[in-house]
């Protein structure tokens, strides 16, 4: 199970899955209203699911409470209406040998438990079935959430979608939906067409589709929580608005999309009133069409050197209205957009950047910065969720996130009161070099142990636990439709051309991305560029790399042999496949340093070499352990403890 | 490529892929029309499945004719309406190391011919190319079908719209769509809607779907032609309309749809006026939604034991009638049947069984049974089309459906004139042990080896060439979204529960399901019965035995001994998962004859044994041939042949 429940009570029984298997709804909460059908939806699903793990043709139909069920789900109260942070999600999950219920308070628990049941049928002796076990469940922080750019490379709707499946899966509740920055605006707005027809180069989402897919997510418990990135990030709504920006350029050498990630210089006009009436237009629009309470207006990383910096009108504004510095203006900027959002209805959210003393408390801060800035708003009495520790596109392990906690380290020593706060976090998944086709490697599995970090209780932190139930959440997941492991796969197979994708396969296992922004700085990415190369088709983190490290660090000599001897193998075997096309022949000289790394390895397994050979193997690793075609080779490390132990 | 061009002359060149690449339309027929934009659409579905496959992020937006565009599609007629047989689909494609260039009389052909571009995109040394090449292409037959039963299991709108993308891919152009049979009525009809309210489990397509689905084919070049079988076949009527029925039991027991398959006894009462009334109702609101030509209402297997046989009403009938046996029976029904299909505008088509010296010369005979009722229809003047030989659901080899040829053997006598009225063929799938999770495993790639046999020139039938192609096709319609590969991956994972599905995956590599309907008659399928065996999760036909075999053939004994060692070593690896669940356990003695096997072959490469020892040898051979779990080990025929060498 991930996350792990409040309180788990395992006892030795199991219930048996066969296709006589039904379920049945009752409960206040249960009613199938024409409001709220998330109960009746729920249990079809997770029938549908249940086929899909077990290939029983279960009936979808549902049953009569009265007729004997194999599965109860009971709840107890209805909550119709938007779905909003603080919803009760709890719910108790009991297996006998034969019967299942789940009792929760409000819809949202029924669909939480319901996911648990899931992840409990397994395959055995007697064919596909459930522990018997007792489970109360509540999540530890109220808002769990991801922040998704479609900005720099876009998703469509499939890929939206399946993101929400996997959210809901793993229990989370919040798709934060990163709509607009410099490379891409990407929603359809009726009163400004203009946004779309010229910042989106057609890659956009209707306002239909939003609707849809805003209703798919409530259906599955997941709130939709839209971003427009002001008045930085906003290149690309200045192709059909130039007056909105700041530049010189404004009504002279037209505005265009960008296509290179980076901080950039086009900035909005905080001066302006037509900036305001214009942001009163488009936020009216959209504050109608996303339900949630929330409104995020971005706020981060206004360049101190941009547009502001260059303009003598805004220079004129500021000292006029004595404002000191930039930080200053986009205050003043933010106060302004606060008014419109809270006229509007919602509650005001941005990153930490927009803390500063004149806003108000109802504003909402998501740190991106590090806890700091979070412990700084809970004592001056905002609101904040963390996102720092959680960059899904820094391409770190599971392990690294998992560590993070929103109320360890800075934010340890707040009160109670100020703790309450901490709301939970979001894990941040930016597009800078990441497409639509390898966004579920990117996202899955590790945003499940993100997760389990926002839901389960606190002291839940072993590591080894982790990675073992994350293994067999991630075969959960492909089951549920994600496509982390066929994107891998269909990658690998277009390197690889006419030749058989083992090997390279085999090869590409021990190979990750390099780490935080050390690969976006290797050459000039854009969203026009061709990510198709071994190092976007490989997951972020290598099981066999971590499991051979482990084996090291347990000395486990035999497995490290018959790994060292096996990769030293394919990296000959796979040479053919590298040298045959120009996408991989970068990958050559990778292959010949995993060749060297197994060589050295099994060296030092074997009689011990003199202390000059030492250095030199110590050198190789060194070399061996640079990023080659932008990708690190994940069992150097291993292999420099086994050659350290010799020293 | 696959089907081969009618004429291909290829050059030694190569135009190279890169985010640059442009298309462009012209031409009369290119015009998007609000009724035809079926141009426009397939050439930027053509530039989004470029991408997907090379990676590159070419753009989607079509450019202008004048602006030197990488590829230009030119379509020099219109054709706006409905697609009927016959029309063009003719298309030259002409590649150059710096343009790419489609001439097509009609939109049809632009299709088919972007088809075979994106055939031509390899990867090789200086990354993603297409070969220089002068293409002049139509096809053979103007009928290239896949008839394909949703009844006995129904397939989702997921599942079709996969299966026309298919038939797009490979130039089919027919969907032939069993809509109804005994075990499920799949369609909802707002004037009968007892139909499928008690006629599909709640598995049923709305109208509003068969819309949308129609006008996705229709988009791709592919017509839709619905059948209702009746008067047999027709079970699943009779739960909501039971006065429909002929038996005794109307209005007293009431009718169930059925679970197991089978010619059975329920059949329309053909000698009651309120039967056509029904069906001129329903036929009439069935034709508004499906635009095509052609209406297809079965017409086969009625059984001569069934509720005819047993109703006096019946008999009574036939004597007033002069109707001498149920033939006789059938073919006034159909009669009456087809003049209310003709009097809703449509051409009527059945199986063969409909034909009768009443039958009217419009109606067209799809030919089940052989090629000898094809021969005599259009001898008599009929069309008709040959399935004969392409039942995939018999699981037999590409290679033996590849060799039927609606035209040769009883057909090839036929005068130029009658083979005029072979129209060509339909595939066709069954789905009594079929799902929705392995709908692609039964028919891909095998199908695309039937498109070729419709659509190439008669003389294209060289085996070796079409396997080499096939397994490029294969890889290629993974490319474009099948799920063949991932359906077999997915549910051997789930056999494979927490063990590594890779022994599993070699194991099943030389493993086929039985043949013919020789596994139907092994235990009592049903439509509720679990298809989740290692049977439903293998290919069904196995690539790994067949090259095994052609190593034999060829002597190639290096790879043979390395292959059976292999396996006999995997055969021992893959028990503890056979060992670990109740699904698997039936596959132990398929993995003990799979080591008796290869101990065999390895003992038959060594010094020779005695002939005792020999026959013993072809014994057990024989004993390990025999069906087991439902399957056969398909590495058998080879190492028969290697014992019969030393006999």
């Amino acid at each position: 199970m991930m996350p792990w429940p409040s309180q788990v009570t395992a006892t030795s029984g199991k219930f048996i899955i066969t296709q006589t298997f039904t379920a049945a709804i009752s409960g206040a909460g249960s009613a199938s209203t024409k409001d709220d059908a998330r109960v009746r939806d729920s249990v079809t699903r997770a029938l549908y699911q249940l086929f899909r793990e077990t290939g029983i043709p279960v009936s979808l139909t549902l049953a009569d409470e009265k007729s004997s069920p194999s599965m109860s789900v009971v709840v107890e109260r209805k909550k119709p209406g938007i779905q909003k942070l603080g919803d009760d999600e709890s719910y108790r999950l009991s297996i006998t040998p034969d019967h299942v219920r789940i009792i929760a308070t409000e819809p949202l628990g029924a669909m939480r438990g319901l996911e648990t049941f899931l992840q409990l049928v397994t395959i055995g002796p007697s064919g596909f079935s459930a522990p018997t076990v007792e489970i109360d469940d509540h999540p530890r922080f109220g808002w769990r959430g991801l922040s998704l750019d479609v900005s720099r490379h876009f998703i469509g709707v499939d890929g939206i979608k399946r993101t929400i499946d996997g959210l809901a899966a793993v229990k989370m509740n919040v798709l934060h939906w990163h709509l607009s920055d410099d490379q891409g605006f990407r929603i359809e707005s009726k009163k400004y067409p203009r946004l779309q027809e010229k910042g989106s180069d057609g890659q956009f989402y209707t306002q239909s589709e939003v609707r849809d897919i805003i209703a798919y997510a409530r259906d599955r418990g997941v709130r939709v929580v839209p971003e427009f990135d002001i008045p930085g990030h906003a290149t690309s709504w200045f192709p059909g608005y130039p007056s909105l920006a700041s530049g010189p350029a404004t009504g002279k050498a037209p505005y265009q999309i960008v296509r290179e990630p980076g901080v950039l210089t086009a900035t909005m006009d905080p001066t302006k009133e037509s900036t305001y009436r214009f942001l009163d237009g488009f936020i009216g629009e959209m504050t109608k069409l996303f339900p949630d309470d929330y409104f995020h207006i971005g706020g981060d990383e206004v360049s101190p050197r941009g547009e502001w910096y260059h303009n003598a009108h805004i220079a004129a504004f500021m000292k006029k209205n004595h404002l000191a510095n930039f930080p200053a203006l986009q205050a003043y900027f933010n106060k302004r957009v606060l008014k419109i959002v809270t006229k509007h209805g919602k509650h005001m959210e941005g990153w930490d950047e927009i803390l500063h003393p004149d806003l108000p408390k109802s504003s909402m801060i998501q740190s991106w910065r590090g806890k700091k800035s979070l412990a700084e708003a809970a004592r001056q009495g905002y609101s904040g969720i963390l996102s720092a520790g959680y960059y899904l596109d820094l391409m770190d392990s599971a392990a690294k996130h998992y560590a993070v906690d929103p109320l360890k380290d800075e934010t340890a020593g707040l009160s109670d009161e100020e703790k309450k706060r901490v709301l939970g976090g979001e894990a941040a998944m930016w597009e800078e070099l990441a497409t639509m086709e390898n966004i579920d490697v990117k996202l899955w599995p590790r945003l499940a142990a993100i997760a389990e970090r926002f839901w389960s209780p606190e002291d839940v932190t072993d590591v080894a636990s982790m990675y073992r139930r994350l293994e067999a959440t991630s075969h959960w997941l492909d089951l549920q439709g994600l496509q982390h492991l066929s994107e891998i796969r269909l990658m690998q197979a277009r390197l690889a051309g006419s030749f058989d994708p083992a090997p390279l396969a085999m090869f590409a296992s021990i190979l990750e991305p390099m780490k935080g922004y050390s690969r976006h700085r290797t050459q000039k990415f854009s969203s026009i560029f061709p990510f198709n190369r071994l190092v976007d088709a490989i997951p972020p983190e290598s099981d066999a790399a971590r499991e051979f490290r482990d084996a090291v660090d347990h000395n486990d000599l035999d497995y490290v042999r018959a790994r060292l001897t096996e990769w030293r193998k394919n990296a000959g075997t796979v040479l053919p496949t590298l040298q045959s096309n120009g996408l991989l022949t970068e990958d050559i000289e990778v292959a010949n340093a995993v060749a060297d790394l197994c060589s050295i390895g099994l060296e030092a397994l074997g009689p011990k070499p003199d202390a000059a050979r030492v250095q030199a193997m110590l050198a190789a690793v060194d070399a061996d352990s640079k990023p080659k075609a932008e990708m690190l080779i994940q069992i150097a490390p291993g292999i420099l403890k086994l050659v350290q132990k010799i020293q």
